[in-house]
C-alpha cells in the first residue's frame, strides 16, 4: 500500500463557508483511498457538520483555529495580525511536515504572503507564479503566471516556462510538454526585452519540453502548445477577459434565443447540449489557480467555488504531490543554469 | 450643402484584393452622400472593377499605384522600399490634404509605420495607439492600445486615455465618457508603475471624461466603463485572447449541439438565433482597428475582411472625420498638460 497522503485544508476559505468544503470532501474520499485531511477551522463548526457526515470522520482530523482570513483583508495585515487563522494553520501544516499540501479558496493575495513567508521559495527560483488550466480546442492547456506578478523579467519567464512544464508534467500526463511564450506576435523579432530574452535562454536550453517559440493570444483557445508562459500582469487580464468573453458569449446566445418563438423552443430541445457547454466552459472544473515555485504545494480554489470546484482542487492537489512536481522543478531549474549564465539576462 | 469630404483607400490592402474594397464602395455610397473616394491600387484591375459598377464611377477617382505591400513585408523594409505601392499613395493623399483619412486592410506594421513616417505625430502625444471597439454586455466599448506599442510609461496611458475618450465621443457620441485603465484588480494599490502613475494623473485632471479608475479583464465583456486603457502588449493579448475565446465557445456549442438528435433538431430550429449570435460577435461589424495620435486618421480594417467589414471600417472613417477627433485630442491633451506636470510621472 502507497504511503497515505496528507491534505491540509482552509475550511473557512471560500464564501460560501466549510459546508462547501465538506462536500467536496464527500466526493474527494471516494476517489482517492490513500488519502487523510487535514481541517482547519472553527472547532464546533466543523464537528457539527461532521457530525451529520460519519462516513467523513475516519479520514479527517479537525485542527482548531479561531480566526478567519476575509476576502477583503490586505495580505501585509495577514502576515501581521493573522496568526490565529485556518489560512495560517493550513500552510503551517505543510511547513511542519504535517500535510503534503495546502488547499484553500481564501482571499488570493493573503494566500501568496502567507505561503511565501511561511514556507519560502525554491532556491534558484526568483518568483513563484499562480498557474491556472484552460479548456482549448485540443483539450487543456496550462497557462502561467496568472496574477501573483505584475511584471517579469525574462529570467523568471523562463523559470515560468520551467514551472509551467513541470506541471503539465504532473496533471495532464505530458512527458515533454510543448511551451510557448505569450506575445504580440509569433515572428521573432517581434515583443519587448523580457519576452525576447526568454526566447533566447529557452531555445538554447536543454530541457524536458518541446520550445513551441512565441504564441499570440488566440493561440491559448486554440491548444497550439500545452503551457503558455507570460507575466501576471498580462496573464491576469487574459484570463479575466477570457472569462468575461466566455459569459458574453453565452449571454449573447441566451438573448438570441429568446428573441423568437423558434428560438425558445430550439433551446428547449437543445437544452441538454447547453449545459455541456456550461459545463465544459465552467472555471469550477479546472481546479483554481496553483501556486508554483515554493517549498511545498498549495492549491488555491475559486473563492466563490462549490463542492463540485474544491473537490476539482483537492484533485489536482492530490495529482502534484503524486507527481512530486517540486522535484521536478528542482532538477529543471539547476539544468537550465548554465544556459541562463550564457545568456546572461537580467 | 455640407463640404465634401474624401476618403482614401488602399484597394490592394486585403487578402482578398479590390472586389471586396468595389463591393464595400457599393454598400458605402448609399450611406454617405456627401463623401468621395480615391482609390489606389493597379489602374487597369481597378478600373475593369468599375466597368462592372457604373453607378461607383462619379464617387471614385482611380489613382494608379504599381506595388504592393504584402502581409510579410517587414516594416523597414516597406519604409525603405514601398514608395510606389498602394499603401503609400494612400497615406500620401492624406499627407498632401487631397483625402481627410486613409483606409487600408493592409499589414498593421507597416500602415503604422507608414503612418507614422508620412504624417508624425499629434504635438505633445508621444506614441500613437491602436483603438477597437469591442461588442460588450450594455453595447460596445472602446479598448486601446491594442498593440501599436509593447509597452507604456505612465504619461503614454494618460495620453491613451485622452485619445479613447475622443475617439468614445466621436464614434459612441459620448460627451464625457467613462474611462478605465486595466489592471489586475480593482483597489488602488494593485498594479505596476505605469498604471498607478496614470491613474495618478487622470484623478487629478480636468478633461471631458469620467476617470472610473482600475477594471480588470472581465470589465472589458460587461461594458463596466466606455473606454479601456491598456498597453499595447496586454490590449494585443486580450484582444486575441477575446477572438480566440469566442470562436471556443462557439465550436463547444457546435459539438455538443451535435452529440445528440434533439441537440441537432434543437440547433436547427434555432439557426436564426444562432446567426444572430454570430453576427454579433463578428469582428468585422467593429470597423477594425483604429490609428490614434497621428496628424491624420487612418483606419485599419481587418486583412482578412469581406465587403461588410470594410463597409464598416469606412463608417468609422467618416465618422471621425466629421467629428475632428484630432481637434479634441489636441484640446484634451493640452488640457492635460498642467496635471501631468504636477504629478511630474515619466
Amino acid at each position: 500500500m502507497a504511503r497515505e497522503l496528507t491534505v491540509s485544508i482552509d475550511a473557512m476559505g471560500g464564501d460560501a463557508g466549510p459546508g462547501v468544503v465538506i462536500s467536496a470532501l464527500q466526493r474527494s474520499i471516494q476517489r482517492h483511498s490513500n488519502v487523510h485531511f487535514l481541517l482547519h477551522g472553527k472547532e464546533d463548526e466543523l464537528h457539527a457538520l461532521l457530525e451529520r457526515n460519519p462516513r467523513l470522520k475516519s479520514r479527517v482530523t479537525v485542527r482548531h483555529a479561531p480566526g478567519r482570513v476575509s476576502m477583503e483583508d490586505k495580505p501585509g495585515h495577514v502576515l501581521r495580525r493573522g496568526r490565529d487563522t485556518s489560512m495560517w494553520h493550513t500552510i503551517q501544516s505543510v511547513k511542519d511536515k504535517k500535510a503534503d499540501v495546502a488547499v484553500s479558496a481564501g482571499n488570493t493575495g493573503a494566500l501568496m504572503a502567507l505561503a511565501m513567508f511561511q514556507l519560502g521559495i525554491i532556491e534558484g527560483i526568483s518568483r513563484p507564479a499562480i498557474a491556472t488550466v484552460w479548456p482549448t480546442m485540443r483539450g487543456q492547456t496550462v497557462v502561467l503566471d496568472c496574477g501573483a506578478n505584475v511584471s517579469a523579467t525574462a529570467d523568471q519567464l523562463v523559470d515560468f516556462a520551467v514551472m509551467g512544464s513541470a506541471f503539465a508534467n504532473a496533471i495532464l500526463g505530458l512527458e515533454r510538454p510543448s511551451v510557448g511564450l505569450l506575445n504580440v506576435g509569433s515572428e521573432e523579432q517581434k515583443g519587448n526585452d523580457a519576452v525576447k530574452g526568454a526566447a533566447h535562454v529557452l531555445r538554447g536550453a536543454s530541457l524536458p519540453m518541446t520550445f513551441h517559440g512565441f504564441v499570440e493570444g488566440d493561440d491559448i483557445a486554440k491548444g497550439t502548445v500545452d503551457v503558455v508562459v507570460t507575466d501576471g500582469f498580462t496573464g491576469n487580464v487574459a484570463l479575466k477577459t477570457a472569462e468575461g468573453t466566455a459569459k458574453l458569449v453565452a449571454q449573447f446566445l441566451r438573448q438570441s434565443l429568446r428573441r423568437s418563438l423558434l428560438g425558445r423552443i430550439g433551446a428547449t430541445i437543445a437544452r441538454g447540449a447547453l449545459t455541456t457547454l456550461r459545463r465544459k466552459l465552467d472555471p469550477r472544473a479546472s481546479g483554481g489557480g496553483i501556486f508554483l515555485g515554493l517549498n511545498g504545494i498549495v492549491v488555491k480554489s475559486h473563492g466563490g467555488t462549490d463542492a463540485m470546484g474544491f473537490a476539482s482542487a483537492l484533485d489536482t492537489a492530490i495529482d502534484m504531490v503524486k507527481a512530486d512536481i517540486n522535484a521536478r522543478i528542482i532538477a529543471d531549474r539547476s539544468g537550465i543554469e548554465a544556459a541562463m549564465e550564457a545568456a546572461a539576462v537580467t
